[in-house]
């Protein structure tokens, strides 16, 4: 069962030079496991040749036999975990990519969605590419497959130039591995060391789970290339820009022990419930959160206000897996499968409940009757965050701007729609100053509508679902 | 990945006269999940006869295709989510156990465990009854397939009066459902309505989930038989004795948001840790939790010490899953997968951590020194619990003597072996005053080693290894 | 996709005291597949304990996986090929059946059918027993299970005294091996020596197999013990009676390669050809066999008759596994799906053709019609048994009376039903005298009504499908 | 188990305009079993868009969950049956091949091998294209896509111009089927009508199974093109050549019902065995058959020599299937698996056995050891083929040369090697006059070594084995 929030849609993970590559890249993917619980793979190369395994599903259940290691020998390995909405043919867009070309075998891993991508197919189908997957990452892959320079890194490069949008990258072929961050750094992606191995991933819990050293975040802009005498070497191969990293990252995405955008994530949750307090503080009892993710906002409002924090809302732990909706005589469940109120906690107090957003307004309006009819006598619903009226095109899954409660709606209809006394976002100066650092332009797309990387077509022709159909796919 | 604490063994939930019987079975075991992750199973009943469907695994997984339920038609259901030690032949042991005998089909399900279980085994097998399963459970139905009298209810109480130990269990027959809680009550069981369906489970979040009124708790001793005319019936067909209920479901089996033996889990909780703060003060900077179940202790803690609260340890939430360790080579993982610091936040501080009992020591030992290696200065480890010495013989599966490590040192040698600067755990004085209740009187078997109920042999004669062998399994 | 005609119901093997028991049992079940393809299991013993591995499949597909055979160690194994009117219930009905009870461990594989099945459970359940399957198998079982006698083949010897109707069964217990055939011999069961190891086998086609040598058959009442000296002992604890062996076993279900009952079954059935031709001569062009169990039978006849012998209906060999019949509006296909006729071979010609004997009458009238569209001037059916009016209660599952076509046509209305220009059945006497033998009583109960096993109740009065009922099934 | 003789390596089926072609497809592919049973799949197409099932496992099983038809929409459908060398990428190069390219979808099924794969493979690579298979048919595919007229046919065409070597060919698109067969027709290929719907199929037989009427065979070189108003187009768009059909179909690759290059494969058979009793007579007692390709030619050499046909060797009907050959120590079972001898018969007889080709000699050699194990007096061994000395590189898979007995020893050494009393192969001439048709020049690689379609490299030179590698893999 999934709350209508939006989806994380991917985690990429590396690591060169180590006798234990595949495993400890089943390691690191389970550390991103939040970032994508759709399927996930990893392509292994043993110096000589790729391997592969990889299917829908989770990562512990995709790699739950152990001799699936067997198969992917070699001391460098990259892996991935994806979201994505669904459909026919998911079998066959789970990533790494892996295929075979004139130069031997290449594997890509993606995180991130490219802007221009239903012309560069348009474009490499008409010279007579046929394309295995519905993925705007193949076309990076056909995109290397065309050029005829003898140098990978260059091939990589010329195709780079060619797409727009957002990407961190993880390739590997043989006997290398190399990291790219697009210029506008949309996505976190850090760069790590254990023992002499190096380690690309997307967060840094997948490093810590290791036990592999952080050694700093990969810039936007900059790609990293592992070399067989085991350095690195860090090339900016592109036009430099001024970098738009993803805020949401810090409002919900990114795990609260990480560190991204040279920040940790759980004290930049917190500050942003402190900020919440000051802009909308109200008098009340008790502090709750919509767990797991709404708690460190909840600890900082809660710290704030002065009123106190509790535990109000208990998850059931085994949520997050395939999970039945009932016969439709009682189909209304919903998030009551995930969440249950302690009523004796609840009854007759004046309840503040924390939320790091609101997409459809629909979760957001059972949790606020589920906690009135656990014996709340108010209800002040607060939200780390300003109101998202603008989809993403830049590698989370959005609804569509018809489904976003509040690009259609003011702030009260809001609240009457959600029935909660009274209700707060967060401001998008508030969320910016709360998270400080300096000279940061972040990438407020979501909140602000103000796109960082332009589309072939205007922005504002574009619904999210024909602008789907024309990407074909993204991951 | 299990981190080495005692394991609930049971969870039951049975529905009568609902024409959603197995569907809202489903659901109820779905919030009982916690009290068994190894198996799971639901019976129904149209009437005329019983279906079945139970296999290893979460019940999400086991009732993933919606057309098991076509399989389970009828208007009442029983359910239940187990536990174990898995051995060879778990396939079999899966509970509701369903049989057909002289007198038509029955269905059982149980938590607890019987400790006379061997020599009754021995007594029916001497008379020719071969036994299909390893349960203990199993004996009761053998018991009631050979009492000749017409009554049910009679064969049932008949069995029951020879069995000795701990159970709720849950009856199911073409037409009846019959729920018994043993005289000592170890184990909660609580009734519900929902509309006009009878509904009995484990703890009360599985009637919140289905929206089912939580009627009262089914008293010790007490059985209750659903009758066809829509009511109930209330016996007490046993002789009564002083209960002894179990007070670690207080302490950590039990959801937080559950009352049983009339309390709510999570307020008690958190008096365990209020009163912890009061007998083992220390001079910290923050107060951090052994997620999930510590937490409440440590809010407590917290809010009594006026030391704050921090998530200073942050679990991965697709835990709980099936996770394959690596290869030997990095195999030191453990508590890793499950856990990861907040580096920034422990950086430099004087820490104490709150968990709710120590089994072996070793997983307190990782914590520890995972918190330390975040930067903490000092690490004050409390325990929301007494010691527990001794093995629990009434449904709980805990290691044996030798295993336990307060079995064989002091305090303070726990304390150096975990690496603690210092070491509380809380007293059984503090424990029951906090949990109140006025003259019930709680088993403590395991941390004062009185047992409640007698064993066949003496119980200090016992070794956990030998007497689970002698049991022949148990649920 | 099953030609309507009578399915043999089951094959046993078991071997005593060689290094590969279970690995040459799986190759002896592999001979005797065509005596049941629903299911097929193996249980082993290692001298401690029994191991077993058991499914509904085939042979090949059960033991498809090489590490089930490191399941199933020892030096001693038996094992069952099963067919059965499938039900909801098959699985948990698969042989061999293994159960634990006060003396140990035992397994037992049947095959054969008990008649007074019904009463014997009935008794044994008011004494408390309950019941795993539905086999009457597990009958025998819990008689052992009930006598008191130290001696296992005494407790035997006890529960086959009160059972009446077909068996050769096979047990094995942690240290020994045990065949009986029924006092009837209504089954054939054969003996075998490999090296040191002693087997035992439904047909000799499963000795060649694993290039055993055949010793004899096992006699009518005889039970032999496997002991642990490397010797046998051979009893006949049974008040002797003159046997009466199923004469249909040389008719079709045994393979033309077995000798059973003292003769080879592949010239016995050409001699039923022949005597066919003798008894029911035509002029024709040539003769045709409805393949492969009409093969040799056509053979004799052309022998006889002159007539050349062609191969005018090819059978598709991927036929015999699961095949799905295609959507309604083509599901004419029936047997068109195994058989194709060569037309240049049939166009114009007056055609003989043999078969093993008429069912219901459907699937003739498809044959004939399908050689007459391929051209066929003539088509004179010739069937090497006599018409089969009653069905069998001795291990064979025959469709009830009703559905017999020969219980209630005449041979003319049979013949035109088919289709046919003639029409002629192999006489009782014909039969009996091609067969041989002398003395032996063959069973005719299946075309005589003539029952050698009496029943619990009149036969007369026994209906297929009640029958069934009462015996709970029937291996 | 398969036995050590040439496998062929595909069948196609198609059919157009029919409400039920997936189905029907299934039937089809069903009655081409023997032609491939490594994998399957069939392709459908509901006007708009393909629908696609393909897997690894036999026809029944890859299509035993009748759901599966709901997924193949449409009233146009292709299939495929593959025989090939299993390798570690199997699943990928399951037929049809289906792609989305810049014109829409296309989806091909190929019975054949390109010999110039490996050099326009290398071509494509070289401007772009990316591989998702190591089948040679993806290069057609490739082809198509590369050229920029608008007519399909064309591009076909174009794309087949270019290609050598053998193919039978279906194309489906969203609204096509175009079926093609190579200019030297080396593989079967008909057509058929079924009510308004065009049926293509590799062989006669499948027509049968649907009901189909057979109308012709395709040419060599011809292209048949279905149109939207339920005709047909024909066209000879390659230079006409002096066809060279295959005639090992004869000799055993075709189903003996089915009628192929203008003859009925049942009597085609007999006239080889009747030759080869012309060609080497011999004074015996009894003919039998290698079954079941072999009974054919046996039958006819026992009329020619008037020594009688018996069935000697009884074949295990339920080989075919996955078998698991047991463990090391009693590893020596191989043909026993598949045939068993019917002692009574050839006690002290002087056996004629025929077979249809000696690939290695072993399996021979074990019939002969068999035969003669089984009491025979004298065996002499008769191949209704010439000595096949060379491998074929248009659609079978052969051994290397190295591999084939008769490349490197005469007749009297194979003749000592398996063990024959005396040996006869059938001449080439004989072979040729037994089969007629004129002036057709069949090919005859395989025996004489002249190919009639050059390699880019000489093929004395070629190695079976590195040329495979080149060939990257070929289906």
């Amino acid at each position: 069962m999934k709350l209508s929030r939006p989806q994380e849609e991917c985690g990429v993970f590396g690591i060169y030079n180590h006798s234990e590559a595949s495993n400890l890249t089943y390691l690191g993917l389970y550390a991103l496991q939040h970032r994508g619980q759709e399927s996930c793979g990893i392509v292994s190369s043993d110096g000589n040749s790729l391997h592969a395994h990889k299917r829908m599903g989770l990562v512990a259940d995709v790699f739950s036999n152990p001799d699936v290691f067997k198969k992917l020998p070699g001391k460098s390995a990259i892996g991935h975990v994806r979201y994505s909405t669904a459909g026919a043919s998911v079998e066959k867009n789970v990533q790494p990519i892996m295929v075979d070309y004139s130069r031997g075998s290449i594997a890509v891993a993606h995180n991130g969605n490219l802007v221009n991508a239903q012309l560069l197919k348009a474009e490499l189908e008409a010279y007579g590419s046929i394309f295995q997957t519905t993925m705007d990452t193949e076309i990076i892959i056909h995109l290397i497959a065309t050029y005829k320079t003898n140098s990978l890194v260059d091939r990589i490069v010329e195709a780079l130039k060619r797409v727009q949008g957002a990407y961190c990258l993880l390739f590997l072929t043989e006997t290398r591995m190399i990291a790219v961050r697009d210029p506008n750094g949309f996505r976190p992606l850090c760069l790590g060391k254990l023992g002499d191995a190096w380690v690309v991933a997307s967060e840094s819990c997948a490093l810590d789970l290791i036990e592999a050293d952080f050694i700093r975040e990969i810039e936007p802009g900059e790609m990293i290339v592992c070399t067989k005498d085991g350095g690195i070497k860090s090339l900016f191969p592109f036009k430099k820009i001024d970098p738009t990293p993803c805020i949401f990252e810090f409002v919900y995405f990114a795990r609260p022990d990480s560190t991204i955008f040279g920040r940790n994530v759980y004290l930049a949750r917190k500050e942003l419930g402190r900020q919440l307090a000051r802009e909308y503080p109200v008098d009340a009892d008790v502090v709750i959160a919509v767990p797991d993710s709404g708690v460190p906002a909840a600890m900082g409002y809660a710290e704030e206000s002065g009123i106190p924090f509790e535990l109000g809302l208990i998850r059931n732990h085994y949520v997050g897996r395939t999970f039945i909706e009932p016969a439709q005589s009682i189909r209304h469940f919903g998030v009551k499968i995930k969440l249950n109120p302690v009523r004796e906690l609840l009854k007759g107090k004046r309840v503040v409940v924390i939320d790091d957003s609101i997409v459809r307004g629909t979760t957001s309006r059972k949790i606020v009757k589920m906690v009135r009819n656990a014996g709340a006598k108010e209800v002040h619903l607060r939200i780390s965050s300003p109101p998202t009226s603008y989809p993403c095109y830049y590698g989370i899954d959005t609804p569509n701007r018809k489904e976003l409660i509040s690009s259609s709606h003011t702030i009260d209809e809001i609240c009457r729609y959600v029935t909660a006394d009274t209700l707060g976002y967060l401001s998008e100066e508030g969320l910016i100053s709360s998270i400080g650092h300096g000279n940061t332009h972040y990438c407020k797309a979501c909140f602000a509508g103000t796109y960082p990387v332009a589309f072939p077509k205007p922005a504002d022709t574009l619904q999210k679902g024909l602008f789907e159909e024309e990407m074909n796919g993204h991951e």
